[in-house]
């Protein structure tokens, strides 16, 4: 923490009227959430320990009052005193005394608050938290829609109903000199032959001022690309302006660097004193979304409706294919998950070779640190704005605090050049949200989007015509397992698709009681932590006991149901990626549903257990999306002696390079029986170029084994050699 | 013309360079175009009748220079002097000597220059038209793909290539008092029961001012709703609010009446003598588009993608099942067409039952007369932006002309009632355009629209997910007719659909020498006239000769080419708006290409020949739009002998009114020989309800006639009857 901030010592309570004191206060931790700091006063276990969640329930209608004294600071002479909050969640006041200094609803704009001639050491800072947002329509995520509050604190297949409240960002007080940096603001084109970026940085000074402003920008090894010293005569506006000439772009993951620069602006007083000083990594890159190839053929039938909408990413200039997954909130309460949460898991997510995460709408946005370590780490961002599953009100008190979130939020995550991809929200254009293309509200984000941050794509939501949702079962109720659902599908992006499998049998032991333990029954314990009953559309999701069954017959332990589980999710999600990826060029996104979770579900869709134990599934989808690999189209699970199995053979390839030709041989394996299928000699592959082989056939024969093998292997690439398990089935 | 406006007496000439006078200046007729001026000095006829607009080509090259002098005005002190234009076509300047007074790209921004203290009596003032836009990415369209100019000009399958430019909208001399209203600004809101509307008005006074500020609402019956007078103490802005309770609403024909208020304002001085006024005419109305009713239905089947857009229309509360046509510009040079030529356009319009015209993007925006007819004939307009068929700029300069010219035509058009949905521009999101949901053109009128007119809908194009253009032929390439393709589309609305037909025999005798009028060849005036080769996918359109002959055998006159050809249009589209009407309420709208025409084309979809000819198919069209109607569902147009002749009868009814049951008897004609063939009794039909009823059956017997008629009598209401013509094919 910088030598001129400090932190209060904050205590929270709740009372039903802000105006009478809370009868109890206790210790407060910021950032954080008030469920936690009560929960921890009472002495609770965590809730996702106990699994009640009930008892944080009456938390949700009462005033929450945090209060600290103001301390008695040395050298505030002639300085300015701050109260500074990176985000207070959901609607609040501050107040000293009897006065109300400020008043916001919306937990994503940050609050500065000037104390300096307000407030006396000693005196008390409140920070009153209001009942937590209800639209009044009903119960669950609906109650969230006539706010920007994050729709899944209400309950979700794999959330439970828990709504955060408090001082969820960075808080603190901060002394300045009466002359400093309001906002620091940049913005840069790249040329079209992406041999120059034009530069422009802005400073906003919090008044008139005379001295120097100075700024430079150093490249991403070290040398000074720039910079300027400029005589302030009063002004409290600078503008500044470089050219980088042939820049080292940002490139996502797998594409090239992720070089940045860095602007360093500061401000002397005419004496040559420093007053104030910041620093803004860099990365240059552009944005668009264009038509996925092929999207643009017309039937001849008429009438004809509009092409689909364009879902193909190009960053500077290129395609990428995009590989990726569903980014949910790390944790039930945003307030406590930060870099330390963040980092193992997007070292996770790059591990994967993805290369763009969905920051799901219906979840917190990020922390500072999720983007820097995004913009690192070359992993793209598609960010949703924080509406989900709603019909968002048309009223002009909602739509003004979407305006000012919505303005906060694009500011803040702008700078980052991971950023890639602006979005309404999630399914808004589907039955069970109800908004359509007249949606103010979705008017208005393209609006906010378009004079802030012009040359990043918007999408209304997701998924847009012609991309695809869903589906998220390993085998639907009609029996079509995902091979086949994919196989016949042809979306121009795959944005949400998922297979469930259990959480580990360790964790599921240290969530569930021995006594209930196995097997799993819906109505206690396991539906409490969403393994039944999670999801309206299917009542037994997400637990899958009837599709384990279906292959492997009844699992007589909980370790074999959670070994059939995870393997049914990682051989669908295999099935799903390559498939995708041999739909390229038309296809253009490979995005899972999900990658984490942000508490320990008995079962859910993400490749990765809270906090970050990965499922089988996460090695499963590494081998995937590997930039090559030798790919098997097969196109259903399980087999009986005597049918004949086709698998038609690929090498899948992403860009940027071209590789040699090498030859692919084809093994399949029954228990300790490996025996050769077929050699397949494969050319050279052009940058970012699939290649389709011969389909090879076999009967299957009689065996012992439940399951056995697909392995391709590549000679002298054992890097691209892939393996496929296969379900043999006695009936 | 109000006393205190001057017109100014034209001259105009051209020249390489604007810095050198024009060698010759001949007299200018404003509004209208340097084209006509020119033509009309040289003798030359209308380009129509001689049909050569080639001659006019080196016009689009050169500067033309409009010059007048300025008179000297009795009572000018104390007063000031304005130069005002509605609009000047395109790009230009206005200067007076050497000083440029006012520089503007864009045809629909208005144009107001004080000259007092600038120019003197006897000085020239100069507007000084620069060369056409062109983008220089090619010829025809595209040229147009850079600028706000309709694209029409440059070349369509019913226009020639003639490129308008001058003074296109009224223009003259302004005394004005130094105070004076420089903006007169309302907006309302009609609560969700239609009880109340609240009036917002504000003005704009041209410098801060003292004295009195009047303004008055009074009914539709002449009653003063409210009113007041404002003391004003030197501010320059006033505000005024009213409440209309029980208002009187503004519908579109056939729902109810057309109410318009009337808002006058006036301002005077402290003595109390008048400075200014101003007169609008206020419609009271809401406007949404809606989800079509089973819209939201969603398969079972994932991947999935989102929901149609919506496309019913709602207005007042109540869905609107919209019947209309695609009004076209009405003439080549819209600086000569007024209130004269839009009139009996408009009336014959509502004379069909139209109740929606779509101002299709390809044109000009309509002058205030046409807008105030469509007010008072209840004629709701969808009206596009000026954009078409183009992959419009994303460069700053056409952005910033877009955005001017955007808000300049909603100012314009808001407070007219009739003006329902704004539109993007034509077919932008389809393969010949190429744009899409992310140009940066589409997501700036979104947002102009938002800012400006919140309350009206917007679709970014024409057609969006779920609606159709096209098709345009009786019978396509592959055989199938107009029936069929309907029968089997399953759009939300057809907004462009057409037959065409050729002009009738006496206007083709007048196109068309002799000579060559019969029988019409390719390569020569049939061609130059747009009979042959004027679309692009079919070199034959719109005279389709050989589609006549496929039902009809050879023709043998001009007089029989035709007769056939405009009976195809006439059933055709009576097929079609049924059709339409038959698959409500998912099918919200019917929608012809198009209505009228800007020049007399031998062949076209128009409803109407130039200027305002009817074709017969604006009378079939009317048989079918009536609000009630028998209707005769028959899956094809040409039948032989031995044959079993179908059709489904339905009665057909739109809203507002329940109508009572009756009874149906349907007949055939066989030359003189009518035969009746069964009878149906309807119960009563609600309000916007349609009834499917029996097939009827008949073999087709051997006949001598070419035609036979299938005749639809509603017992005691012969407005309900209808008619339908069939082929009787030899072969």
């Amino acid at each position: 923490m910088p030598q001129n901030r400090y932190n209060l010592d904050w205590k929270v309570g709740y009372t039903s009227d802000p105006s009478i004191r809370p009868e109890k206060m206790v210790s407060a931790s910021v950032p954080g959430a008030v469920q936690l700091d009560w929960a921890r006063a009472e002495g609770w276990p965590h809730f996702w320990q106990d699994g009640d969640f009930g008892r944080y329930a009456w938390m949700e209608k009462v005033y929450w009052v945090y209060e600290a004294a103001l301390p008695r600071l040395e050298g505030l002479e002639g300085e300015r005193l701050f109260f500074v909050s990176g985000g207070i969640d959901y609607r609040f006041l501050v107040r000293v005394g009897e006065r109300t200094l400020f008043a916001q609803e919306g937990m994503f704009s940050p609050v500065e608050i000037d104390l300096t001639e307000i407030a006396q050491p000693g005196e008390k800072i409140e920070v009153v938290i209001f009942p937590i947002p209800d639209s009044g329509l009903g119960e669950g995520r609906v109650e969230a829609s006539s706010s920007v509050k994050p729709a899944v604190s209400y309950g979700w297949d794999f959330h439970p109903r828990l709504v955060p409240s408090g001082i969820w960002r960075l808080t603190y007080l901060e002394l300045r000199k009466p002359t400093h940096i309001r906002e620091l603001y940049f913005d840069y084109v790249v040329e079209e032959d992406l041999a120059l970026v034009k530069l422009d940085l802005s400073i906003e000074l919090s008044q008139a001022s005379v001295g120097v402003f100075e700024w430079s920008l150093v490249g991403p090894d070290g040398e000074v690309v720039d910079g300027e010293a400029i005589n302030l005569q009063g002004q409290s506006l600078v503008d500044g302006f470089c050219e980088v000439h042939e820049p080292e772009l940002w490139w996502p993951r797998g594409y090239g660097e992720q070089s940045l620069y860095r602007l360093s602006v500061s401000l002397h007083d005419d004496e040559g004193l420093m007053l104030d000083s910041r620093s803004e990594a860099i990365g240059f890159r552009t944005s668009k979304l264009v038509m996925n190839e092929g999207a643009w053929d017309e039937t001849p039938e008429m009438p004809k409706t509009r092409s689909v909408a364009p879902m193909a990413l190009e960053v500077n200039g290129r395609r990428i294919f995009v590989k990726g997954s569903n980014w949910v909130a790390p944790d039930v309460f945003p307030g406590v998950a930060g870099e330390d949460a963040y980092r193992p898991l997007l070292e996770k997510a790059a591990s994967c070779h993805f290369n763009l995460l969905r920051c799901w709408g219906g979840a917190a946005i990020g922390k500072p640190s999720f983007f820097e370590l995004c913009d690192r780490l070359g992993l793209m961002v598609w960010q949703d704005f924080p509406l989900a599953c709603n019909k968002y009100a048309e009223s002009p008190e909602f739509l003004d605090t979407l305006g000012q979130e919505a303005t906060a939020i694009v500011k803040q995550l702008k700078p980052h050049p991971s950023v890639m991809i602006w979005c309404g929200g999630n399914e808004l254009y589907n039955s069970w949200s109800g908004m359509t293309d007249q949606s103010k509200a979705i008017r208005l984000l393209n609006k906010v989007c378009l004079e802030l941050d012009p040359d990043t794509p918007f999408l209304p939501t997701s998924p847009i015509m012609g991309a695809g949702h869903g589906g998220y079962l390993f085998r639907d109720s009609r029996g079509k397992e995902c091979y086949e659902v994919f196989q016949n599908a042809r979306n121009s992006a795959y944005v949400e698709f998922g297979i469930p499998a259990p959480a580990s049998a360790e964790k599921l032991r240290n969530l569930i009681p021995e006594s209930d333990l196995f097997p799993p029954k819906p109505g206690g314990v396991w539906e409490l932590r969403h393994g039944f009953r999670a999801w309206e559309m299917d009542k037994e999701s997400w637990l899958c006991m009837p599709t384990v069954e279906h292959y492997f017959g009844r699992p007589e332990s909980i370790e074999e149901l959670v070994e059939w589980g995870q393997l049914l999710q990682a051989e669908g999600l295999k099935g799903i990626y390559e498939e995708a990826r041999r739909q390229k060029p038309y296809c253009s996104m490979a995005i899972n549903w999900c990658f984490n979770e942000p508490w320990p579900a008995a079962a859910n869709n993400s490749l990765v257990s809270w906090p970050c134990e990965a499922k089988p599934a996460l090695r499963a989808v590494r081998q995937s999306c590997r930039p090559t690999l030798a790919s098997a189209r097969v196109k259903r699970f399980s087999w009986k002696a005597g049918e004949l199995f086709e698998a038609e053979l690929w090498m899948l390839h992403d860009g940027p390079n071209a590789v040699k030709g090498d030859r692919v041989e084809a093994y399949l394996r029954f228990g300790d029986d490996e025996s050769f299928v077929l050699g397949w000699y494969f050319d050279a592959l052009e940058d970012g170029e699939n290649r389709v082989g011969p389909v090879l056939r076999f009967v299957v024969p009689e065996m012992h084994e439940q399951t056995f093998k697909l392995i391709l292997r590549v000679e002298g690439r054992p890097d691209w050699n892939s393996e496929y398990d296969f379900c043999y089935r006695q009936d």
